[in-house]
């Protein structure tokens, strides 16, 4: 019987988000890299899986797929409730989803890779623009995240243990790092992705540990 | 002693969700108008509010602020579990979220005023440019959405009765009407929408019936 696969990229931060809570949820999967940079999402096959043509998908053993990497998030805490990703209390997880979504829906859609395409083809955006674009998204969404942040934060956001909104943000942070951004506003976000870094389960889904990763440029 | 405060803005996608939700679980709130054409998003009063600048927010009695559309939804939907948004299967679930994910972040975030502005300011962009932007976004994310509707769908996407994905779908489509998007090729969707406009307590979520609604240009 096939097993739990993840089409995933190594450096999908989404992907990033979905490995790390795999891996502290202790779930059994095997990972099949789609290369977002040679179009892999784009191949016919792919696109019957995922129609939205992105990373990652989960498919279970019954051949039901997964996408969206919050709703398989969601998914797994529903279904793999240990150690849990979202405080019980309905207002605390409410806060950690908050903090979750500055990354995933204020910051990350707007710096994916197809939105790059399209000011590239329509505007001509060159490489400095584009390394423009990208930081002026983390800078807004991270300056909003830092003062959501509690100011007596525990090691990780929210908590003594690593939740949704650390795993958004440890994979953010690998995007800043690639793209060059001043951290030096964000003391708390860093302290978060150092926490996060330390965690080996969290560690391992970083993009550099995945089979498909490609050095450094 | 306060009742439950939104802040929203007539024609916010994210607002309509919001709306749609307290009013289909019978929550008494009061609306405060933020006008994001004005600007009122970055009066430092609110900042404090939402740090985000963004609406919605939702104020509870105790004056905890709630900030992110998806996230105030998922509070709503723990905290006033009747009627349900979401199944409790948790694939059925991840398969309603994976759908209102496709419009919660695959469109939005990119179609955000905010990105619109940056377009503007940095690339340029003429109304026909922003009008381009609006409907590639929303044609791509219909696409893919249209594909991952069931092809048996009943009267509203996965049910008999409006979940999450159609009230972000009926938000959405109050977006496409507005920038003109050829709706031809997602009968799906149309119906969906068609068929939460028939609802009376979606119907009222709409921009038009909101107390800051303005004339239509």
């Amino acid at each position: 019987m096939a097993g739990i696969v993840l089409y995933s990229y190594w450096r999908s931060t989404t992907s990033v988000r979905v490995r790390a809570a795999l891996n502290l949820k202790g779930v059994d999967y095997d990972t099949r890299a789609i290369d977002l940079v040679a179009g892999a999402q784009k191949d016919p096959d792919y696109a019957k899986i995922n129609p939205g043509q992105g990373v990652p998908s989960l498919v279970l053993e019954d051949g039901t797929v997964l996408t969206q990497s919050m709703a398989i998030l969601d998914y797994l805490e529903v279904a793999y409730p240990t150690p849990p990703l979202l405080p019980k209390d309905p207002v605390q997880r409410a806060l950690v989803l908050a903090a979750a979504h500055t990354i995933a829906l204020d910051i990350h859609p707007v710096n994916n890779l197809r939105v790059l395409a399209v000011l590239k083809e329509r505007y001509g955006a060159d490489a400095a623009q584009s390394r423009t674009w990208m930081n002026h998204w983390m800078q807004e969404g991270f300056t909003a995240l830092e003062a959501m942040l509690p100011e007596d934060m525990p090691s990780f956001a929210f908590g003594a243990a690593p939740d949704l909104a650390d795993l958004c943000i440890t994979g953010q942070c690998c995007n800043a790092r690639r793209w060059g951004l001043d951290m030096t506003p964000f003391p708390k976000i860093r302290r978060i992705d150092a926490a996060c870094r330390a965690v080996p389960e969290i560690h391992a889904a970083h993009p550099e540990q995945q089979p498909d990763a490609q050095p450094q440029i």
